[in-house]
């Protein structure tokens, strides 16, 4: 990885962000998960912002998406922070990384206890309950008996999703951003893809590849994949038309769109892993929380009492319509829920990105 | 390659269906293409249906998509025969496997002439414009100087755009289904991805894989990620919603999609040629056809008097846009034309699955 130097402005201006240093809990039982399997050491990294008031009833866990890390403060820096959507003056942020990934927190990638071998695809195959129960046992660890609101896009609104199932006595709040219930047959098949990508890869070698070279080819490709499916046509158009690449050689990138996916594949294979790309991707396809939402009206001593939804209207992976049947299942549990879909051309991605509704509605249902 | 057994009842059935035995044309001159580079023989795969009359003002050349061949009795059966929508009865049907192919026409994997040697990525890099000077030929030896219409649905709407550019005194219609002038940014990078799933398979070799194995992953991968783009997001729920296959293992297919895709993907590898698939996703990349749709008006004794536009509202991969873009660069030119938009929620796929209102479309469009 090259280090980008920045220049005098560009350093004034990171050191100005707020920054959270990751810490590390190391949970000391066996880690069962809904597989029945279980794991003997389990490390939970994570990150905290503002500062816990003393009826400890100002937290709010954000749960990051896909190939996200503990470090919220950074890769949602454009709505957390002082005074922002989620503002770090009035709330204690917590974020940590997911069971199964590959920035601190337990995963494939780590060793096996007591040992150099790492696990790879002995790692036992979880689901996103079992990474929100990893949450909890964290939350449990920062003694708070109820979280004012768990916040989540993508990914993360499954596990939204999940927690308001699992522990909505644990909880006042959730917030749903451009996510869904269950995966539909398209994001099957593009993860599908995308996971076909890795394991064809020669240097897969069956999730085993730890200590030698690593299939960054098949993870490049997958990443690429993703890219698409993460920007809206019009986006693309925009940003980048049929502009060409300089060079012309046949069997290359020829067009500046193709240059941003192979440098974006790339990039990423510096940063992730290919065996919790694996893992992950399963977890979101077998996800399917339909049923536990609407069981929640079954549910006794219930605390959550507000979930916000919120979808972006140029978002084809995770379309409006996903948005609109998590609303529909909330309110079959007679759950107070508002729904805004966003206007946005930036696809998937927009979720990430500056945007003043997005703030808006967020402060508003925070405050209230 | 498993033969699938027919029982009688099929067998029967398929040799009801009109057939058309491919025939091969050899070109006795050197075939210069755009960039320059030429090709000292040249064979053309091609068949016919119906009877050319005794004006020969009869003759339909029906242009095939990406991976179509010369036998568009059996690819578009639903459209092309006795009293279908191109009534055999009628009219001259000829259609001939592009330049570049791989299924009778010269292209990479052909060897070279007078050797033993493939082509492999020596062969010359073709256009849209290249495949179209082969149609030329073909037509010019049939003894034909003008075709009553050009036909073409996806890359085969590309040609038949060009037809009407380049040749707009040889015709006197054309049909363009689900097509596009050039290619948007997402398209571009779809293509590119499939492509690098090609090239980073080991057994590519470069493009010289012929008489070895041959990149057969790489290639089913490219083409179950073109599998997704041609299906709508409704008919996939349709088809598939979440259904299981019934024994589970990880990092297998778990979902039916996942299935059909993997099916697909593999069938592809027997009947397509890598190289083939590279070079013509790059001809349709660089295709752009807008400037030279535009100019037709300042040419002189152009017998092309009506065009017909048709686009699918589910076809997310060739969106209705690029269709109204059409109509509107033809309207430019003073060329009479007729836009449809059809529903459907096949997707791209639609133009070749039986439609009453394509058929009655194209017929009429045909008879006026």
């Amino acid at each position: 990885m090259k280090k980008i130097k920045n220049n005098k402005k560009e350093e004034e201006q990171i050191e100005e962000q707020e920054k959270s240093e990751t810490q590390f809990y190391t949970y000391d039982k066996a880690f069962k998960f809904e597989n029945g399997a279980s794991i003997e050491e389990l490390t939970i990294a994570y990150t905290t912002a503002g500062n816990l008031n003393v009826y400890k009833d100002n937290a709010i866990l954000i749960c990051h998406a896909f190939t996200g890390d503990a470090d919220v403060l950074t890769w949602w820096s454009n709505f957390v922070g002082k005074n922002k959507a989620i503002d770090t003056n009035k709330y204690f942020v917590i974020c940590s990384n997911v069971l199964g990934g590959c920035s601190g927190t337990t995963g494939p990638s780590s060793k096996k206890p007591n040992s150099n071998l790492y696990y790879g695809t002995d790692f036992p195959t979880f689901t996103i309950k079992d990474i929100v129960k990893v949450q909890k046992i964290l939350v449990d660890y920062l003694g708070i008996k109820k979280l004012y609101c768990v916040v989540g896009g993508s990914m993360g609104g499954m596990q939204a999703l999940q927690w308001t199932a699992t522990y909505p006595s644990m909880m006042e709040k959730a917030i749903i951003i451009a996510s869904s219930m269950c995966h539909s047959p398209m994001q099957i098949a593009f993860n599908e893809i995308a996971r076909q990508a890795i394991t064809e890869d020669n240097e897969w070698y069956g999730g085993k590849y730890y200590g030698m070279s690593s299939p960054d080819r098949g993870l490049a490709l997958a990443r690429m994949l993703g890219h698409i499916t993460y920007m809206s046509e019009e986006y693309m158009r925009k940003k980048f038309g049929r502009k060409r690449k300089e060079s012309l050689k046949y069997f290359t990138p020829s067009f500046e769109v193709e240059n941003y996916l192979h440098y974006n594949g790339e990039k990423f294979t510096a940063r992730f892993d290919a065996n919790s790309f694996l893992y992950l991707t399963k977890a979101m396809d077998f996800f399917d929380v339909k049923d536990d939402i609407k069981k929640i009206k079954n549910k006794k001593n219930i605390s959550l009492n507000n979930v916000l939804v919120i979808s972006f209207i140029s978002d084809w992976l995770y379309p409006s319509t996903q948005s609109v049947e998590i609303v529909g299942a909330y309110q079959h549990s007679n759950i107070n829920t508002e729904f805004c879909e966003i206007e946005s051309n930036y696809g998937h991605d927009a979720f990430l990105i500056k945007n003043a509704e997005q703030t808006k509605y967020i402060k508003k249902f925070l405050n209230n």
